[in-house]
């Protein structure tokens, strides 16, 4: 099955927005960012974009067989209480889905419990937990494509319940920025004093701990291949978000990336099929030490600096606004010439 | 009328909020800036915040008499065109506006031209323009006041039509980043070299005579009062909008700043009433030499760094689903202990 192929983005119809762009009843460049967007956007639809009001914010779920190191201020029973309270409706991500319109859907790629069923959770478990990366692979090497099929199962799924425009990716996992972190070493040969971060807000003893931790595990991954890196420190919603990634890429539905551990799930990604990150948008940068250097590598540039750094989708799940109105922008405005409006060059009376 | 008194923000309310805040099921400071944000409107609304599901664009529009020093690539022709063209509903800040699901009114405060009415269109026209500002004051004295007093009158209307329950400012005149240059550089003591900029897009010759034009009007104004500035070196809608932003500070109404040319009518704000920025939230950081200088001197910290240079409240706009987010983060989460999930200090068993 992988590598799999992607189809380009269409630099043609990237070019054609940009024409139209610098037609339409503005100073030329004055949406900046904005602008870059809209070009983005077009070169993923190979036209002008749609408005994408149907938008969904996937959360992969997971927990990590690492989290025994002590290198998370909080316990592994987190994992399965915050996935109760993504689908109770009141967490950080359900308040900010409401204020942008989303809808949230779960995917249990490897919670260490037994979840009830719900309308918005996607059962795509294959185990409960990885190993412990300290010791040895966290996943077996033949269960990483499988792990990478359970991402495009949960897109189909996706899109059969509720055909998303786009969407937004996020995760919940204690001490899954230990093997994020990992990825992202083993996967760009960046150091990992460069990369590991507080987290969720580790003390200094916790974060030397965890340094160490992933300063064994990368020694063992690093030179592999992206199978035997995902096998040695891969998280099962990790990888499964690689795979959710890879199959919206594939049908060329643009992807809003969340923040440090998103990054690594599209490191990997990228590492199976490069022009995969050709269908990414990232959200914002975030507090956690390595986000900013996994999207240099990735070499995607943020919107936000919101000193952002709990995961759950919720920086991307922010995006959305801002792909509508790049949307709208580019199919609603009218050009200088429709609108009757005098250019620099070219005075019309009024 | 002017001075006039505006509440203070509660603080006590504020202190609330983060207390609240710290509680919710996240790791703590986690949602970094929004935190801060929802913080800040609590104290402007003395309690939990409103979603602002209504929300009001105000682009305040004026014709600037300097434009005829060629400081400007676009005619004054230009303005009462961009008019019609948010008016029709098709210029790029409707977009945004559909895109965020707000209103957009404009305020005439002095367009060059007859403008027709229209149900968005709110007159407050006191002038066809202002006088040339290379040559002497931009506006009378004498009618100072009264554009301030203007602004106010446009508040309420907007109040009567859809009661917002926050308010976006853009504005539109060509040549008013050159009024709006002075005004900083005589309200903050800058220098007209760091605040002036190419505005909607100048080549070299006319960035030096726009800095020329500064510097010569500076000299008159600096050291004045902010009437005297104001009348100097001040654009209708400019001073229209410092009266729109103090009446909704009054009515204790979060107003969201888009700009250069709106910092400008902030800081003339903050010199008529110092605790009128209490009620201010920035939301970008523009291209323009000068913006960030001015919301240093505001204090205000953007949530964007979008290289906008358009102004017609476009950043401003793109703000809103963070007030939305944040409202909805304090309001609608709920605690660790309503929600049944461990902390680091104090587990609870899945």
């Amino acid at each position: 099955m992988y590598p799999i192929s992607i189809p380009p983005v269409d630099r043609e119809a990237a070019r054609a927005a940009r024409e139209r762009i610098d037609a339409l009843t503005k100073p030329v460049g004055s949406l900046g960012r904005l602008e870059e967007l809209a070009e983005r956007l077009a070169s993923i639809h190979g036209g002008l974009p749609p408005f994408y009001e149907r938008r969904t914010i996937l959360i992969g779920a997971g927990d990590h067989g690492v989290a025994q190191e002590a290198v998370s201020a909080y316990p592994s029973a987190v994992t399965p209480q915050m996935v109760g309270a993504f689908l109770g409706g009141f967490a950080a991500i359900n308040a900010i889905a409401r204020a942008v319109r989303a809808d949230v859907f779960v995917a249990d790629f490897g919670v260490a419990a037994d979840l009830p069923a719900h309308p918005s959770l996607i059962d795509a478990k294959l185990s409960r937990g990885t190993d412990n990366l300290a010791h040895g692979p966290a996943i077996p090497l033949e269960r990483v494509e499988t792990t990478l099929e359970r991402g495009r199962e949960v897109f189909q799924t996706l899109r059969a319940r509720t055909d998303p425009q786009a969407i937004a990716l996020g995760e919940m996992g204690i001490a899954n920025t230990t093997s994020a972190a990992a990825m992202i070493c083993a996967l760009t040969g960046a150091q990992p004093h460069e990369v590991v971060g507080r987290g969720t807000g580790i003390d200094d003893a916790r974060l030397r701990r965890k340094v160490e931790v992933v300063e064994g595990a990368v020694a063992r991954a690093r030179g592999g291949d992206w199978r035997s890196i995902a096998s040695q420190v891969g998280g099962y919603e990790i990888v499964g978000l690689s795979g959710v990634l890879l199959a919206a890429a594939q049908a060329r539905i643009p992807v809003v990336l969340d923040g440090f551990i998103v990054s690594a799930a599209a490191l990997l990604a990228r590492a199976i099929a490069p022009n995969a990150i050709d269908y990414c948008i990232a959200s914002h940068r975030s507090r956690e030490t390595g986000h900013a250097l996994a999207l240099r590598e990735l070499g995607l540039l943020p919107f936000f600096d919101l000193d952002l750094r709990l995961g759950e989708g919720s920086g991307a799940a922010l995006a959305f606004p801002l792909l509508e109105a790049a949307a709208r922008m580019i199919v609603e405005m009218k050009t200088f010439a429709q609108a009757g409006v005098a250019t620099a060059d070219a005075p019309i009376e009024a």
